[in-house]
Order: C-alpha cells, then sequence, then structure tokens
C-alpha cells in the first residue's frame, strides 16, 4: 500500500495551505495543466467532460426557455468596443488587442472578445425591425479572453469557456423576467446538479457589470471561507439599445428602444466543485455532474471469473456512467487513484464476494461501505447516487449556515472578516461610501443583496444611519 | 399566394447564377449574416442547429473510437508557430497577431491559433513520458482564425468553428492505423448522416498539409460541378515529435520519438450540404441533420379542432424533430417558407383531412405527396424520412457520377474543363512539374489519389511518360 499512500500525502492538507491543496487537486486529479501561454490553461480531459457535463445541462435548460444557440466573431473592432461608455471603460484595460492579420498591419484594430454585447448589438441594431421580430433569446457557447496579471486555473485565467446569452425583448417588464428567470437556472443548476448551495441577489451598483442597470448573481461559499460568484445575469434596460440605435416597429407604429439582458456561466464552475466539495484525499464530484460515477475495481483481478464478473456487473450498472478498472495496478493503487479523480461511487469485487454473489459499495463522499447483492445492485446503486447528491449539498448548506455571521458594528464585522472566514451579514444604508469604507477597513466587498431580506438592525454597520438592505459581505474568489 | 411566391422568386435561380442562388439560401433561410467584423459571419439559430447536430454526432463517433476531449488555449507564441519550418510557412503570411494585453505591448507577438499543431506537440513535449501515455487520442472543438482576402459564409470565413483532433501514437502504424480511421469517421459521418458521397483519397505532396507527411481527404462534388474537400487527416510521422522532442520511454527502456496524426472538420460542412441539396425553393435539408424534420401546418386552423389536432399529432410524432406552425401567416406562405428552410416533411392537416382521419405528407425533395392515416402516421414519417435519406444520398451520387469524367490525353481535359464542370479522372506521372502545368493550362487541381484505383491508361494525361497513379482532378471551393 505503498505507493497509493504516497499518491495521497503528496496532496498538501487544505487546512495547512487551502491554496496549495487546490492546485494540487487540479495537478493530481488531471484537470488542468499549464501552457506556454502565460496565464492561459489547458483543460485536459478529467476538466473537460466536467465541463462538458454542466454545458450540455446547461443548454438542455436554456432550450427549455426558448433559448437558440449563435456563434458571432471573436474580434471587436476598437469603435464597436467604444460604443457604450461605461462598458468601455470596464473592459478596455483588460483586452488583448490584435493589430496584424497576415502581413498586414490593420486599418483598425481589433479585440479579442472580452464578452460580446457590443457584438450582439450591432447584430441586432440591423436584425430587429419590428415587434414580430422580439424577443431574441440568443446565447453563445464560445472562449473568451480578459488580460488578468495573476491567474488560477478554472478561476482567474486569460482565456476561459463559457456561455453568454444576450436578449433583446419589447418591453423593460420582459426583459426583467428574462433576467429573473436565467439566475434561477443558473441557481437551479447549482443546486439540483452540482450541489452547491447558493444565494440569490442583485449587486451593488458599485459592483455590476460595466454597463447594467442592474447585475443580479447567485454567490456560494468554498471550503476556505471565501466566496465565488457562480453566475451573473444583467438587466441593461435600453441602455445598449440607445447607444447602438436599436429599435423596432411597434403594434401602434412607433418606433421603440428594445429592452436588453446578457448571462454568463463559466467555467469557474470546475473550481467550485473542487473547493466546495474535495477533501484531503483529492476530488469529490457530485454525482450528476460526474463523468464517471461508478469504478468497478476487481481484487485479485487474476484469479479466474473475477474479470469476467466485474464486466458483468458493469452491464449490468449500465444506466450508469461506470467503468472498470482492470489495469495492473494494485487495488490499493486503483482505490486512492479513484478517490483522487473524485469518482462517487466504488464498487469493490472479488472471489469473496462473487462466492457469495454480493459487491462492496464504498461512498467517495463518506468512505461508507455497503456490502449489497448482485442481484439487487442496479438499484441500489441508483439509490446511492441520489443519497450522496443529497448528502453533499446538505454538508455544503450546512457549512455555508455554519460559516455565515452577523454583524451590527463595524467593530464586530472586523472581528468576524479576521478570525471567521465566511458570509458576514449586515445592515447597509446604500451609499458606495460605506461600501469603499468596509472593503478598506475590513477588507470585504459586497456579494450580493439578497432577494431573501431579513432585518438585522436598523443602521447600516458602517455609518450608523439609517439602513436600507441586508447585504451579504465577504471576501471572494 | 402572392407573398410566397415572392419570397420564392426572392431566390436566383442555380443555373443563372450558382454563387449568388448559394448567397440567397444562406440569407433566406436564415443560416448567417454578415457582422461588422470584416471577413467574420454571424452564425444565426437555423445555421447554428445544422452544426449542432453535426457536432454532436461527429463527437459521439469520435468518442465511440476512443477519443477523449480538451481545451488547449488560442493563442501561440510566435516562437512556438516558427519551431516546425514547413509549418510555419504554411501558416504565418495568413494569421492574426496580437501585439498588446492589457495596457501594455507584449513582449513576444502570439498569434490567434490558424490549426493547433504546434500548442498540442508543446503540450506532449511535456505531458508524454512513458508507452504507458500513449496513445493520446485528443481532440477540441474551437474556432480558428486565417487570415482570408476573399470570404463567403460557411466556405472560406477569416473565423470557423471546426473540431481539431491531435493524437500521438508510439509506432509509425498505429498512427497510420489512426490517420484513416478518423477519414473513415468523416467519411461515414458525410454519407450517413448528411447523403452527400465522398472520394476517399490521398492529397498528393503539393496538396498535403504543412508539415505533414501525408494528408488523407474526403472530395465531394457540388451542384455547380465544383468540387469541396470536406475532411481531412494527417499523419505527421515523428517531424513534429522531433522538431518539438516528443520522446517516451518504451518497454525496452530506449526513448523513442511518438507518431503524430491529425484531423478536422469544419462549419464549412453547412456549405456543403446547401450546394449538394439545396435546389430553387430553397435549402433542402437531409432528415439526419435536420433540426426540425417534420413541420405540421394546420389548414383553416381559425376551424375548431384544426389546431388541436395539429397538436395531437405533434404529439403522436414526438419520435421525430417536430413542430406545428401556429403562426397567423397563410397556409400558402408556410408551406414555401418550411421548403426555403428544407425542413424534409411537411405535414398539411385541415378540416376535410381530420374528417377522413387523415393527414398529406409532402417531401421536400421530390414535392410528392402522401396521404396517410393518421393511424399510421408516425410508422409512415419515420420510414418516409428514411427513404428521404436514401433517395437524397442516391441522387447526390448520381450527380456525381454523371459529372464525373475521364481524359486520357491533355486536348480532352482541356475540352472538358472548359465545358463540363465536375471530377476529371486522369493518370499522371507523380511529377509536381504535371500538377502545375495542369493548374496552368487547364485550370484544375489534383483533389486526390482515389484509394479505388482505376487503370485508364499506361500514360501521364499531362507528360506522356508512364502513369503511376489515377488522380481526381477539379475546380474546388
Amino acid at each position: 500500500m505503498a505507493k497509493e499512500k504516497k499518491m495521497v500525502e503528496a496532496i498538501t492538507s487544505m487546512d495547512e495551505d487551502f491554496a496549495q491543496w487546490y492546485t494540487d487537486i487540479v495537478k493530481k486529479a488531471e484537470l488542468s495543466d499549464y501552457s506556454s501561454v502565460k496565464g492561459c490553461m489547458i483543460i485536459k480531459p478529467a476538466g473537460y467532460a466536467i465541463w462538458e457535463n454542466i454545458r450540455n445541462e446547461l443548454d438542455k435548460r436554456f432550450k427549455a426557455t426558448g433559448v437558440e444557440n449563435v456563434y458571432l466573431p471573436m474580434f471587436i473592432p476598437e469603435s464597436l468596443l467604444e460604443k457604450e461608455k461605461d462598458h468601455v471603460e470596464g473592459f478596455a484595460p483588460e483586452v488583448a488587442w490584435v493589430t496584424q492579420g497576415g502581413l498586414e498591419p490593420l486599418q483598425e484594430r481589433m479585440c479579442v472578445r472580452p464578452t460580446s454585447e457590443t457584438l450582439f448589438c450591432d447584430f441586432y441594431a440591423h436584425d430587429v425591425h419590428s415587434y414580430r421580430d422580439l424577443p431574441r433569446n440568443y446565447n453563445q457557447w464560445a472562449s473568451v479572453v480578459r488580460w488578468e496579471k495573476t491567474t488560477r486555473p478554472f478561476l482567474r485565467s486569460r482565456e476561459f469557456l463559457w456561455q453568454e446569452g444576450h436578449t433583446a425583448h419589447a418591453t423593460a417588464e420582459e426583459a426583467q423576467e428574462r433576467t429573473e428567470m436565467m439566475l434561477n437556472v443558473y441557481a437551479d443548476l447549482c443546486e439540483d446538479f452540482l450541489a452547491i448551495p447558493v444565494i440569490r441577489g442583485r449587486k451593488t451598483d458599485k459592483e455590476k457589470f460595466a454597463g447594467a442597470e442592474a447585475t443580479y448573481t447567485i454567490e456560494s461559499l468554498m471550503h476556505d471561507g471565501k466566496a465565488l460568484q457562480s453566475g451573473t445575469s444583467h438587466n441593461f434596460g435600453d441602455g445598449f439599445a440607445k447607444a447602438f440605435n436599436i429599435q423596432y416597429l411597434d403594434k401602434d407604429n412607433k418606433l421603440k428602444y428594445v429592452h436588453q439582458t446578457s448571462w454568463g456561466m463559466t467555467t469557474r464552475m470546475v473550481g467550485a466543485i473542487i473547493m466546495v466539495h474535495g477533501d484531503n484525499n483529492g476530488l469529490v464530484l457530485p454525482p450528476k455532474v460526474a463523468p464517471t460515477q461508478v469504478m468497478i475495481v476487481p481484487i485479485q483481478q487474476a484469479k479466474e471469473g473475477v474479470l469476467d464478473k466485474a464486466f458483468e456487473v458493469k452491464e449490468v450498472l449500465s444506466n450508469f456512467r461506470v467503468k472498470v478498472d482492470d489495469s495492473d495496478k494494485s487495488p490499493g493503487w486503483k482505490f486512492s487513484e479513484s478517490e483522487m479523480r473524485g469518482i462517487p461511487v466504488r464498487v469493490e469485487i472479488g472471489p469473496r464476494d462473487i462466492a457469495e454473489n454480493q459487491a462492496v459499495l464504498v461512498r467517495r463522499d463518506t468512505h461508507e461501505k455497503i456490502t449489497v447483492s448482485l442481484d439487487e445492485i442496479a438499484a441500489k446503486v441508483g439509490e446511492l447516487l441520489e443519497t450522496i447528491h443529497h448528502d453533499m449539498f446538505e454538508r455544503a448548506k450546512a457549512h455555508r449556515d455554519s460559516h455565515t455571521y452577523v454583524a451590527t458594528t463595524l467593530d464586530e464585522m472586523k472581528e468576524i472578516a479576521e478570525n471567521k472566514p465566511g458570509f458576514i451579514k449586515a445592515m447597509w444604508c446604500g451609499n458606495q461610501e460605506c461600501e469603499d469604507k468596509l472593503k478598506e477597513v475590513v477588507g470585504v466587498t459586497s456579494r450580493c443583496i439578497p432577494f431573501n431580506q431579513e432585518h438585522l438592525a436598523d443602521t447600516c454597520v458602517c455609518c450608523g444611519k439609517p439602513a436600507t438592505k441586508m447585504v451579504y459581505w465577504g471576501k471572494a474568489y
């Protein structure tokens, strides 16, 4: 058992050094690798398969709400990027510029899209004419580039994969409805599919998207008590429509501006899965997103009939994503490898099990072992995957709730921020000065103004003036 | 019926002006639109949905052969692009260069990938160590950029979507096997899924991929007699491995270079579908790739019971991709719209049909009308879709075969090239001088050296020296 011990030992404990623990899992579970392109990552098969499952599930849920996929160019001419004032200020400092095409310098430089609002607006401006053309519920799966100074695999990378939805509506109400609908699609995906509980709410004006009227967000809490913005949905009102002149002829024969939204989720969710569910043995994958849900490990596989039985069991479990590890490694090595990769259920089966018509199921999340009859293994594995999803969600929620604190004074807030990593709920007057001060003095940013408001106090935690909102604060990725 | 007549009239006849006919279909069937980014296209929902179906089907077929998906950066540092001499010469003149990231100029400029051999090689050089790490059968779905001077939607665009597979193997034999395997995956997809017959063969050295030892291709013939290279698969031997130093420790404890392949298929297949199957009424989609396979058009839909029945039939046909057009347009308008969009089967159902418990199926490809009982409509539609696929393939094949000519002398070849658009089969001595001369004098390029060789003559069609190969020649997109 020396080898697999070494494999596990090679992971830094998360209590010792969380950042290193994260990096170790990324490397050891073979999710991603560094590339020769500074700040850009390579997504390896194990990491890409997770993203692929997220993508397929999201895409299905988008389409169920009437969304259609399209593809727009990856380049944005500088003059187009500059059309909406707030937007260009937000993005221009962090884009990559293409200045030469083929052997000749470009007449106008273009950036690689950091996001595609300007391209969609330019498209809608000549594609939308009448109320009959609305709504436009378009989405694209693409990669985008933001020239970040410090990067980390999945969490912050100069290039990342995402989807960006861009819609145009006849009325403000419809746009608001779509904005909230998509936030809920993200929230439901996180909770139902990734077993990650989220807080749904709105961003403060300071934290909203460059050019948006309102940004909505879902925020999740990592093991280390830091928050991760996990999906955002923006209502642009008619700001972009006015900048790009996107008008339609309404039923009343009047020209009106459209109302727009955009919404996105990225490969950083792979990072969220690591940091919400992982443990000191490696990755722990929620069953619904796991590329392999069940790994069958034959014991004494050289003995006659063992491998045959293992593949027989695989057949029986073919409703799940199941593999047999028939490599020439030792069972112990296989155990620790399947642990490292986060496979939800391991099936151990050897000569003695076969003699008794049974197998042992081992849960990745709790290490619990359950002996089951081979006659009912398919049903048992199905139930177990459900249970694991449920338990993982509840554990993540319990962790979040036990790391959510209330502060009613600035001193209290400072004390919590210094000693207790997690969310801090506190009242706020609504002024950006207080937000700025909390960042400077306490070191936290506003994560969101949750839809579920609570009345914790009458006054702002910072300035003592009358409070208007309860806000989640925290340190964030 | 005036409106729909107008809609159809708006398409240029393919016999009058094939290029304009193509452009009209792209626009009228809403497949693609021009963008403000010169030379880059917008893929609209109807076009993207076709690509999505091709992608999903190809991806499934790739995975069945053991391929895994990954994602590598979109940028290539100049020094990396330059590592393989032939490769850089082939691609450097047509790439887009990024020279600035954020507010600062880059120390080394990077191009946006035109293809990713160099990135995969750089990755494999540090990722592959032992024979146990082989084979690496990786693929990525991505967009690439080639700075073309003249562009056309789907056929030639400065940015296009594709997949690129990049594999590394222990032996030359394995690499050759993979190269041919993937060419066959493409060929089978074209024939079984897109109803497009292809010629499988090898490119001449002149036409092979920059840096490859051998390039294999599938070639299809468009309505206008021009060829379209529809998928390529390259065997690199160990050329790239030597340039990038990709070595592995073999079982015999010796360091050896890997053998590599790459293979790709692109969004230009959407263009192939248009130009192989389309007619003067618009797009004609092969049933398997059609995003909507069946469009139900209710007749006199305002009459009680008609719409209900239409949606009932939709339920009955739910094994297919089926829609009801319940818009307020006239039936005639709906007919011509569903024709324009290429939907394989239209179901017409009105009060009289309902009274007789029947509906009329209309084939897009032949306009044939078939009255069927509602009791057996699901089975009949299933059979009809099969028949349509089969007939579309056979028609395309008959067209290709009747536009494939044999030339044994240069004069004969010139005469054919001038008057009979299509493939020209002719013997070749194997020298590039003759290939160059045929391009200059006859205006054709070598499309491929087909696997199915025929002996048409003893001598080269160009120089009269002994022939070594039978080659397909033609004008190409």
